[in-house]
């Protein structure tokens, strides 16, 4: 290989790596946002976070293209693949943020103006700013590589899971003392979700990262601590 | 290229895609399985779902890491180039599918014995029945690179998001009628949002071939008739 080679294969990465991580400022962004208007009841906000959605795909299969004819022209070796490979991931799991935070956004404007308990809006917003925390520290490691970051990330969806399973039991708790209540908390359950599920595709991020910098996969599974799928609610109690 | 390298490119070739035909047909089964067992209230045969579908992760990694050492190694032109990352988009959505059975499976633990109201699971089992008809027939597109079947799954996909809606509205309704309804109505309220995304993943693959076969991307946008997240309940009719 020339030092040109060389050079350009080094641009290609780091071009390659700062899409990646303007996507990821972008979906943190659309998380913010996303939280914002469900909480605030801001259908405004909400059509533009849906309209902003497209961007991120895009980029998506922008980095995906540019990574697979990197690798095919460069052959590069075992460190440098798994750089291209982490980025490929990376920017799906990203794009699938998006797609969650827009799913949100679309809910919020389901819910228009109904009441919501100040109770849950609590725990939508502490859930959300936990899962951003997350997502922040997790792009932070990616950018500089840093495989403790991401493993405490890694260790921290528990929490994210716990909070997840505590609000969807209280939010069944509201629609059945009153059927009126179940409309916008079934709205609200699937946003609750949805953030759940922003702060899996987090975890997944923290593999990646794991994987980029050790080359070993983490597994074999990380520590859940969302029970909801397996939650029964006590029906006498009702 | 000497013979002997192309066809030992071939090999690897039609062996990746073998894997993933392999993943496919599991898939189909778990979603099958999922399904029998959540309309049957079949806990055992849930669990056994749930053990499963750590093969279809090991699988889609296994493919992924194959695919790139292929690329890596043999610099494919375009369009064996397209079959690579076809299969590696392929596998991806196969897994997601079977993470999607897997949660299924989960809430059919969870509802146990409660009483399903017969008109919701026959719901179910027609919207599923839909699915796995879509998911053999773009396994079968995948197979044959028949971009044809795989435009015809991505135009039929609309049928599964209205009955999803449709599904959405009356477990509302039952939650409604009585609070006892509520915490199994949930569960069928994930399990019937899971199918629907199941057929997402399948419009997903049903994307992947058609730009297996042409090298075109097929977009904007597919017809979308989930409006569920659209969906506001009249609360004045409870």
């Amino acid at each position: 290989m020339t030092e040109h080679t060389v050079s350009a294969f080094d641009t290609e990465l780091s071009s390659l790596r700062s899409t990646v991580v303007e996507m990821g400022g972008f979906a943190e962004k659309m998380v913010e946002d996303a939280t914002r208007a469900l909480v605030r009841r801001d259908p405004d906000l909400a059509q533009t976070i849906i309209a902003a959605d497209i961007r991120l795909d895009n980029l998506q299969r922008e980095v995906e293209e540019r990574a697979i004819l990197t690798i095919a022209r460069r052959q590069p070796m075992a460190v440098d693949l798994r750089e291209i490979v982490s980025a490929i991931r990376v920017a799906g799991d990203i794009e699938r943020i998006g797609d969650l935070a827009k799913n949100i956004a679309k809910r919020t404007v389901a819910i228009g103006n109904q009441f919501q308990p100040p109770k849950i809006v609590v725990g939508v917003q502490h859930m959300s700013d936990l899962v951003q925390e997350q997502l922040k520290d997790v792009l932070d490691g990616y950018t500089q590589h840093d495989a403790d970051v991401a493993l405490a990330v890694w260790n921290r969806d528990g929490d994210i899971d716990a909070l997840y399973t505590s609000l969807f039991r209280e939010l069944l708790t509201y629609m059945m003392e009153d059927p009126r209540n179940i409309g916008f908390c079934t709205h609200l359950l699937f946003s609750a979700k949805n953030i759940e599920r922003i702060g899996d595709h987090t975890t997944n991020i923290a593999e990646t990262i794991n994987y980029l910098v050790t080359g070993e996969t983490l597994g074999p599974e990380r520590p859940k601590a969302d029970k909801s799928s397996f939650t029964t609610v006590d029906i006498a109690k009702s």
